[in-house]
């Protein structure tokens, strides 16, 4: 199955191919209604219409029992009295009129209506009963819903928000959250990095479209290259695995997975009314997958950065370059701890080391050290990387640097140009403000831990053996 | 055995209290002696020089072959030749006129010289022979070595400095470290976040004093509450677990352990040629010691802050507030996973959480979810973590918050304050800037991740158990 650009979607079956041709239209609507925006202090609503102004999208509806105009948006009291073409509405009324609100989304034609409004499936009795009936509402027109107790969608190529103050800028990731508010933090978190998401969609309870739905959806979606997601449970497995499968042969699918635990796996019950499911399961049907595993919020970033800054290995020797033996020895360790092999260095290469690394206090045996007096000599470094990233026996390199001058980074990054080897630097606690920084390019990934490195290069050749089928 | 203060060494063993003294003297000499620093660029003794003026040391010689004063400090040829009283020598002349100096300064009385000069143990033939000769000098005299292949002595409050640019202000963290350069690191990353050191030191290839050495006299060392140590092997496995078990009853000692791989442990051997050992010899030692183990240099930091800034919880139970039930499901899974318990509410504090909690989109169960209306309403966290702070069930707090508005951390403070609980905050990637900056005060800890801060407490917990023998 071929998973890159419309135009190759011929191994897809027709109801994964369905779905992308009906997310298309609720992810590229004509029009959009927020149901419930105020002008009252706080209103989520609001905000989220703020989102959508920001974004620059033009054809906004606002729908109020009582507000005239909101953000100078002229106000219509029902859904039925707008004129203009809506395909999407994003809905915060109170959620005993939430059945109401479906109903004349349906009479208008609103191919999707994003419920952001709480307290259905996660609670108990009434909430799960009103939940039903919204679904049944929605089933009888043609609509699909998305939610309840979500945040909905932020496409920034199509200008949807799913909350104020997103960058404009469209990119490569793809994301499905069953947590609004993280779906909104790792957007924003990673743009601080550069990096830019294509579409990110929190599901919520999921009484309608679910994951499965969203990752068929991005498999095929020819804007993303990478897939986040932040799940606690499925409603629909065995599509999901199969789904996943394909996608991942194509696009990794990087999954942070919530409710590991009982008592987590109870509280995601109470917060999205997902079933978490078995531990044990679940971690199989990673591995089975193909699926990159992540177990916080870091990893899921750490993991997310490699992936899209770096070029995959072709396998797992690491080269490591520190001026500091203990560095050395530690990341040498973290690396065998994350699946990876401390590369042998070549006959070649050791001839070249030996040319200019000084004899004392340093190694030219991987971990290479410099030494101390590398802090006075960047040079050191610069020839080191040369000789390392030439040598076939290295599939990839960890620096750790003691300068981080601009100038130094951008040498390094002419040494490493046009290389297909994953390069990552290893900050250091000390110099951890670096980090604050985007990057200069792509091509290096930044990490302020040497285990934080290892387990994210770890990651990438555990993908790449996974699409090489070994 | 009591290890606080000098009035309470009864306890210890007449060797460990003789150690205790000679490492006074070394650690608070009358004069010290530089030998080998120069005025050629990048010279790392005139470097060393530099951190010794600038922490304000007084007594400074250097010694130098052909130098007449090197920043300003006038310089002799030999040490013989210095009149005034020396206690302390920093070596870094060549290798092969190390012996020599060393069997000056044993003829001028000197009682501890640092080797800072490499090219010994580490390497094997001439290096290992020229160690053992300058061992045995040093032993006809009265004098004790520390290293070679390392940084010697940081001791603000008697003014040593073991590199350039150091704080000056004294802390109550010792540290022990194989590797110089991590020595270092951890001084200066720790002064980023308001932590102090009482006295690090490098020991380099340990040729004669050693870690179970410097771990008797921090243990005993009135001014050092926590000790920190990177370590890549023990020369005396024995004597330093029997110290390590004495000195965790009263003080914690944070352990990272280099070369805990096979290919990690060989690179140990040309580092400072010390011989890792067995992985599960030295797990089980840790475990039956009491000391704390992190695996990498970001884990030892968040180990570190947790013992620096916050109490002892009485006992494991965590609760955990936040406005993203994401969060709070992830980090209950944490905590699950880290050793905790998520704390069971009592009947009380959930009627006072009923009181003010929104009924929908939040949870007033553990972890306690205040929905995404708390972003508008600061004041929703203070009343919850005044109510969680005052319940019995409740050992600790875990909190995200989408404000780190200085005035909220204020206030939150102000609710803590006196309360004998740890409280640690999670940040989030999207606000990790907010991590750079030093804490206002004690009492709170911050870490940018929920995995992060689970597993700080929870070494918290593991140590206050062992301490009472749980």
């Amino acid at each position: 199955m071929h998973w890159s650009g419309k135009a190759s979607l011929k191994g897809a079956t027709e109801v994964e191919r369905d779905i992308f041709a009906e997310l298309e239209r609720i992810f590229h609507p004509r029009g959009v209604v927020i149901v419930g925006a105020s002008n009252s202090d706080g209103n989520l609503g609001r905000f989220f219409l703020d989102g959508f102004i920001q974004l620059g999208f033009e054809k906004l509806y606002v729908v109020h029992p009582r507000e005239k105009e909101v953000r100078g948006v002229k106000t219509y009291s029902t859904v039925g009295e707008i004129s203009g073409e809506v395909d999407l509405a994003v809905v915060f009324s109170p959620q005993e009129t939430v059945s109401q609100v479906v109903r004349e989304c349906t009479l208008k034609g609103i191919k999707g209506v994003v419920v952001c409004t709480s307290g259905f499936g996660e609670k108990d009795g009434e909430g799960r009963r009103l939940e039903q009936e919204v679904v049944e509402i929605a089933r009888r027109g043609d609509t699909r819903l998305i939610g309840p107790n979500c945040v909905g969608i932020y496409c920034p190529s199509s200008r949807l928000a799913n909350f104020g103050f997103l960058p404009k800028e469209s990119g490569p990731v793809g994301m499905i959250s069953q947590s609004g508010s993280l779906a909104v933090m790792f957007t924003v978190a990673e743009a601080a990095r550069g990096i830019r998401f294509s579409k990110v969609v929190s599901c919520g309870n999921e009484c309608d479209l679910n994951a499965a739905d969203f990752l068929a959806y991005l498999g095929q979606d020819p804007e993303t290259r990478i897939i986040l997601t932040y799940l606690e449970g499925v409603k629909d497995a065995r599509r999901f695995c199969q789904l996943a499968r394909e996608v991942s042969m194509e696009k990794p699918i990087i999954i942070w997975k919530g409710g590991t635990t009982e008592v987590g796996a109870r509280a995601a019950a109470t917060h999205t009314g997902a079933l978490a499911g078995a531990t044990e399961i679940w971690r199989a049907a990673i591995a089975q997958t193909g699926m990159i595993s992540a177990n916080s919020a870091e990893e899921l970033l750490d993991c997310l950065e490699a992936f899209y800054f770096l070029p995959l290995p072709k396998g797992g020797r690491a080269a490591i370059v520190s001026a500091m033996g203990g560095l050395g020895v530690t990341i040498a360790d973290a690396c065998i701890e994350c699946g990876l092999e401390v590369a042998t260095l070549s006959a070649h290469t050791r001839r070249r080391l030996e040319e200019f690394v000084p004899p004392v206090g340093t190694s030219i045996d991987n971990p290479v050290d410099l030494g101390m007096g590398s802090i006075f000599n960047p040079q050191l470094y610069i020839d080191t990387i040369r000789a390392l990233v030439e040598d076939d026996n290295v599939d990839m390199l960890l620096i750790t640097s003691s300068s981080w001058d601009p100038s130094y980074i951008e040498r390094v990054l002419e040494v490493v140009r046009g290389v297909e080897k994953p390069i990552a630097f290893v900050s250091t606690p000390a110099l951890k403000t670096v980090m604050e920084e985007p990057l200069p390019t792509t091509g290096i990934a930044i990490y302020p831990d040497g285990r934080r490195a290892a387990m994210a290069l770890g990651k990438l050749v555990a993908y790449r053996r996974f699409r090489s089928g070994d």
